[in-house]
């Protein structure tokens, strides 16, 4: 085992002298790993063992599949067209089986440790670890009364934090999306790069960012049988929203609480903010303005309060977000940002759902910030932008 | 895609309720996923969809490949004898390509992200996170002017030590095996919680747990051109050793004065010390036997200087470990810990190795301490009961 270890280690370091085409290792290979691999146009290059497979195929989720063409040595191979830049979760398929792919490290989305690769996007550095100083990600464990468990979380805390042992810090709460978990905006969005360089640019305030496990299950609650529930049932409906309120219950009472202690916070509404990509920028909105005395700036990454509007209807402010928008202008001066932001290329629903929202917003008078990113669709690349634009508008 | 990610929320709250059996889905798994399975007895099942393979394998590394059974759903099942408690790494194989199993997260072995699965030890809890103060892990980057390069390790800090802000600690440094990396220690180790829990007991001191990235490469070094050359040979030997020596000096010239400067340690010697398991075991033995400035605490975990002595030849003290050992009265001074663990079902090789290194050392009045984990092999159980037995005896 010891001489595997050491073959693994000489193997690490020996492979990938040749690029050929200008191809290079993702950035998101394990070491030494050849594949898959990139090029400066973004096209990637994918190889797979499955020797006795009768037909293997590439998916970007939610896109077309790829058909991989198979080798005399039983590897496929397969070359895709240039690729929107930043990162990209991908599954390998054979015959219908999940392959794994030991070039590439996981990621967790779509509710499992999947394969994911990342593009570069030429001149772009602001999610790379620079030659700045680094801020650190901390795990933390806190015991929540709500849920009744351990619950886990990771904590950026600045650049400044442990030198600087006097001073006290804002609080970013910053959320993954749906199939993702508490890892997800450091392994797959850089956050903490993206900060350490903002902060570092003197654009951005040094700030704490929180980033929790969004998924709870009160203490005691006891599942529902939703076997044949379809989505959009009542049934569904009723523990999505057991789901959705033991989350925020456990974000206030147990979280905010616990960083509070532990952590040297500015402990107030004007230096808390949340935001949240996709399903987690629904929770931002709903934990926000069911919670106005605890936060003042709100930021929906590609996800937000969109059921609020439909069609070309009206923002009823007496209604929508508990009647806080009713007086725009006292609005505005309480919550000193709301953010709502989506990629130019995302799905033709979540598009017009996110621009409905604005739309209704600037019909209603209510300050805001719309955001889009071009060329991107659901997808990382979008957040990333977001939180860059987002971050040095907080706290200021 | 945010429908997606409502019925991956949805679903993975709802699955579970059966466990016929007495099994209950592994703590390995991710969120809701009901396979792979385990009972008390530690058998476990597995289950993977691969409708049109031929022959489906479960394989724990090292030992006999276990046929899986194909049912009329193309899913594949598989339960196994009982098996050691503990952590264990497998692979599922269809036809000669490797499957992913999307029930289970994934840990860093072998080289790549490996699926893993946790069998529960009737009684241990001392590796579990118990209701007691927990400390945090944190990630951090240094820059290395020996690698040219930014680097990423794992820092546990004590419970304790936010809150005491004025208190200093000591450090040990505990290294990962061949093919694992940095978080080999947590993930699949639970060092924290072990330390956690060890520091709550009162049988151990609290202090600071640094966990390295153990693979290097000098800035500017020029990968040799290894294609055919043998393990073992001259050539593979030459460039082994400069990777070994660029991650000492990594350690010894770029991480502990980082890891000095960065955290509240007591940075001296008499408060440092230095463990390993496997090929950690042995960068343990070389970087402290290199250094002895700097460490004053020894501990290879199936792993150590097992090439110093062959066969039943004496330990010739005045020149192994650079003569240190010439004067064991003297060496027991300045060294107040030399930890030697194996497990007793160790491969053969491996365990007869560390136990004429504990022989050899004991024929030289070396004092010592030997230690062998009953009924484990070369595998996590093993290693955490080593720092279970090991973190006691430090700093004391």
């Amino acid at each position: 085992m010891k001489r595997l270890g050491i073959a693994l280690l000489m193997l690490s370091g020996i492979c990938c002298a040749q690029t050929p085409g200008g191809f290079v290792p993702a950035s998101t290979n394990v070491w030494g790993a050849e594949y898959p691999r990139v090029d400066a146009s973004g096209k990637a290059e994918f190889r797979v063992k499955a020797p006795d497979a009768a037909k293997v195929q590439l998916s970007f989720w939610g896109a077309t599949k790829l058909d991989m063409v198979k080798g005399a040595d039983g590897f496929w191979t397969a070359t895709t067209a240039p690729l929107v830049p930043g990162f990209h979760y991908y599954t390998l398929l054979a015959d219908g089986a999940e392959l794994s792919d030991p070039g590439s490290h996981t990621f967790f989305g779509g509710g499992k440790d999947a394969n994911g690769i990342e593009i570069p996007e030429s001149g772009s550095t602001y999610y790379l670890p620079l030659d700045v100083p680094h801020g650190q990600v901390r795990e933390i464990w806190y015991f929540s009364k709500v849920t009744g468990t351990w619950r886990h979380a990771l904590v950026y805390t600045p650049p400044s934090y442990d030198a600087q042992a006097k001073v006290r810090y804002p609080v970013l709460y910053l959320q993954h999306g749906g199939g993702e978990d508490e890892t997800g905006w450091i392994k797959q969005g850089h956050a903490n790069f993206i900060l350490d360089n903002l902060i570092a640019s003197g654009s951005t305030k040094p700030m704490i960012v929180v980033m929790a496990y969004g998924y709870a299950r009160r203490a005691g609650y006891v599942e529902p049988d939703l076997t044949g529930k379809p989505m959009g049932s009542p049934e569904m409906m009723k523990a999505m929203q057991a789901m959705s309120q033991a989350f925020e219950d456990d974000m206030t009472e147990a979280l905010i609480p616990y960083v509070d202690s532990n952590f040297r916070t500015l402990a107030d509404r004007e230096h808390r903010a949340m935001a949240g990509l996709s399903m987690g920028g629904m929770q931002t909105f709903q934990i926000t303005f069911d919670h106005l005395d605890l936060f003042s700036y709100i930021g929906g990454f590609s996800g937000a309060a969109m059921g609020v509007v439909v069609g070309d209807q009206k923002l009823d402010t007496k209604t929508a977000f508990h009647g806080e928008l009713a007086d725009p202008a006292a609005f505005a001066k309480r919550v000193h940002l709301v953010w709502i932001g989506v990629g130019t290329e995302e799905p033709a629903m979540m598009h017009a759902g996110i621009v409905r929202l604005h739309t209704a917003l600037d019909g209603a008078n209510v300050k805001h910030v719309f955001y889009e990113s071009p060329g991107t669709s659901h997808e990382w690349q979008t957040w990333r932008r977001d939180l860059k634009e987002f971050a040095p508008k907080l706290f200021q």
